[in-house]
């Protein structure tokens, strides 16, 4: 939809053709026509969008957009809005909201609600519990497949999934029914009969990380959450899944190039905000670099003699940064899929050592050859291609070993990422460097 | 499951006992049981489990482990488990094995499923067609909610999803309906009157990272695909699209730390096929960092007269890289986002202007003040302070510009990362600091 056509229709309050549009669009498409708008406007489109679209145009809205509509909504509006609402889209929209627009939506709900929004707003922000939704269809196992359809057709509309049904007794979990099987198998086929009792599961202090896994491990629609007591207190959705998968990606890849993760897109940052997450890591690593540097200066007799050997110090840095960030990168992945466990120590040193015999000889026969057509110095030739050989090899052991040992610290291996491993194995090709060249000329 | 014991199970012929374990046991879980097993114990076990779940098992498997299976099995088991399997399934089976394989298994099926293969075998690999399944629930407009039904439980049980149904007209997509809908909507109701009209779809050569962008903006379950003639010819259902978001996070993170990216898990990758995959961007990187050290020979002088001097090269060069890489990592995730777009090149330039301002003067007032108390030479601290603020600035320029032009030349921008913009930045650094020092020392 063309923003500007929007708007005119709306500024000539042609509401009739406006509400048509809004009929024919996807309540994602029109969350994101309405951000172009302003607040005015905002709220004169969002009372025209038809009331099955607007509790989900309203959970795809940012957060600077729901503050505003709260604050300007009356009383039944807001009432209306929160009932429409799932329940895990009103606790994320609650968990953002200043403190006097939470009260002023909790005033609207039903006491029961009340209570199991204030449960689900008390999960710790990364575990499965904060991502859970508490609308599920529950079922008893005594039941037939008529009698479930029955059941879902009296209370499902406001399941967010009625996919997966849940067999529980006594509030214990103790099967799941697909919909499917449901719409596909006899009428009078017993639940017990067809529920599958191995279930996948967590509890609601499950890291959403790992929730996340076990749904791309399982291609799983919905995964049931259990309590300490292994009651059943709700259900997360493959679309917070997904949204989990997203973040999680776009968190490791930030951390490992050095700059502490914000949850909010580039633009919504505050210049001071970016500054902020990245000086930090600026500032360390500056400072450990310092250390390569003071080393240099041990060697100010051997490039005072030999001042070329100076001209070396980049493209031996350059390298062994590469050659770690990349071994460190491919075990981090390998990490966060799952594919690379820290008890794999031994075999991922054997396969780097390896690797880098081959890239390091490769590297120093290239440039040996280079070194030797353009200065016609073997000498220089040998120190360059021996210290290109053993700063492969050290900068790939460093870059695959640091993550795991992170792994195993339980501290997170994308921090192990390239610009720490650079800095660090600046000074190991700096030392390797300098001494080769201290034998080798007799310096 | 524990595999020894299994193992020996298996080995003492207790065959009851294994059928129970495989019966209690998910499909995804038995295929990693079965690849701890060797060839022999693999074929055993293969051929107990339940029959409901083997096809399922097998799809869960990795490429060498089918074809083995698909080598010993008699052509009744090998028909059987092609009937079973979904044909996305078959098609990403048949396009990793041996030819003589492929033919082995085409011959079992009919002529008419050997037709869609074939055509689905023909669509580019990266391709929307080439994951796509042509098995989805296929209603008319003229339908009733109860018809509609009746029609699923004859047909739905081998579609690999049922919970979007597709509404055609003479071959054309004209709306969708939920399964949710069916379920709690009126017997008597009328499909038309149901349907959704407003239909997000791809075409088959739609790449397949635009396609799993859709399924998590639209939050989609499954997704219709269109051929030229906008026919219906298949669907991307939501598991398909998981596996593809990790591969392409997966792919951008490699390609980040300059590896040319590969399909297959980290153990699972030869060491020639690892040192391949990262020689080019090894090489590369080592002759432009030459570059580099070209340009320090040109200030022999300098460091000749002031040895310090050479001290200071790796912490400018570590935080130029540190700064660019920083930058760049932002904006390739943001543009991989769709948050980010090159018509921001100028909203971001200054942005990216602003913080490096911050993180300059920060970076520099530490720095100044360190050499000031260890040395006690304002100059020095000095030409330091104004080369980390000139060199933080380029650096964060540069790492914001470069995968924006890569994106609007149609490169991959990931390709603009750390490595790649650290060789560059080091120039830079090294230009602006012997510029600075040379001027301000009188050198």
């Amino acid at each position: 939809m063309n923003r500007d056509i929007f708007l005119k229709l709306l500024e000539q309050r042609q509401f009739k053709a406006v509400r048509s549009i809004l009929d024919v669009m996807n309540e994602v498409d029109i969350a994101l026509l309405l951000s172009e708008l302003d607040d005015k406007a905002l709220a004169l489109a969002f009372r025209l969008i038809p009331k099955d679209k607007a509790a989900e145009v309203f959970s795809n809205m940012d957060t600077s957009m729901q503050t505003y509509l709260v604050q300007v909504f009356t009383e039944k509006e807001l009432k209306e809005l929160v009932e429409d609402l799932y329940m895990d889209d009103t606790v994320d929209m609650l968990e953002e909201l200043p403190a006097n627009l939470v009260t002023r939506i909790l005033d609207t709900v039903s006491a029961e609600d009340r209570i199991k929004i204030n449960e689900l707003l008390n999960y710790p922000a990364d575990s499965a519990g904060s991502i859970m939704t508490t609308e599920y269809v529950d079922l008893r196992k005594n039941m037939t497949v008529a009698q479930a359809m029955a059941h879902i057709k009296e209370t499902g509309i406001h399941k967010e999934t009625i996919y997966t049904c849940y067999v529980t007794e006594r509030r214990k979990l103790i099967g799941t029914v697909s919909a499917k099987e449901l719409m596909t198998e006899d009428d009078s086929m017993v639940i017990e009969s067809l529920m599958e009792t191995e279930i996948i599961s967590v509890k609601t202090h499950t890291d959403k990380e790992e929730v996340a896994r076990l749904f791309t491990k399982y291609d799983l629609i919905a995964l049931p959450v259990l309590d300490e007591d292994d009651h059943m207190v709700g259900i997360v959705t493959f679309d917070d899944a997904m949204d989990v998968m997203v973040e999680e990606a776009t968190e490791d890849i930030t951390k490992m190039a050095a700059i502490n993760p914000s949850e909010k897109p580039y633009f919504a940052t505050s210049v001071l905000a970016h500054a902020k997450s990245r000086i930090p890591w600026l500032l360390v690593l500056m400072f450990t670099s310092i250390i390569t540097g003071a080393i240099i200066t041990k060697y100010e007799d051997a490039f005072a003699a030999i001042p070329l050997l100076v001209s070396f110090i980049p493209m031996l840095m350059d390298t062994g940064g590469n050659c770690g960030s990349q071994s460190a990168t491919l075990i981090i992945r390998g990490l966060a899929l799952d594919e690379i466990h820290f008890r794999d120590l031994f075999r991922v040193i054997f396969k780097e050592f390896r690797i880098s015999l081959i890239c390091g000889g490769v590297l120093a026969a290239a440039n040996g050859i280079r070194i030797l057509i353009m200065y016609r110095d073997p000498q220089l030739a040998l120190v360059i291609a021996l210290s290109l050989i053993a700063t492969v090899i050290i900068s790939k052991l460093i870059g695959c070993m640091l993550p795991l040992f992170a792994e195993k610290l339980h501290l997170d291996p994308a921090l192990m990422a390239s610009p720490l491993i650079t800095t660090l194995v600046d000074t190991f090709s700096i030392l390797i460097y300098f001494n080769i060249a201290t034998m080798l000329f007799q310096l």
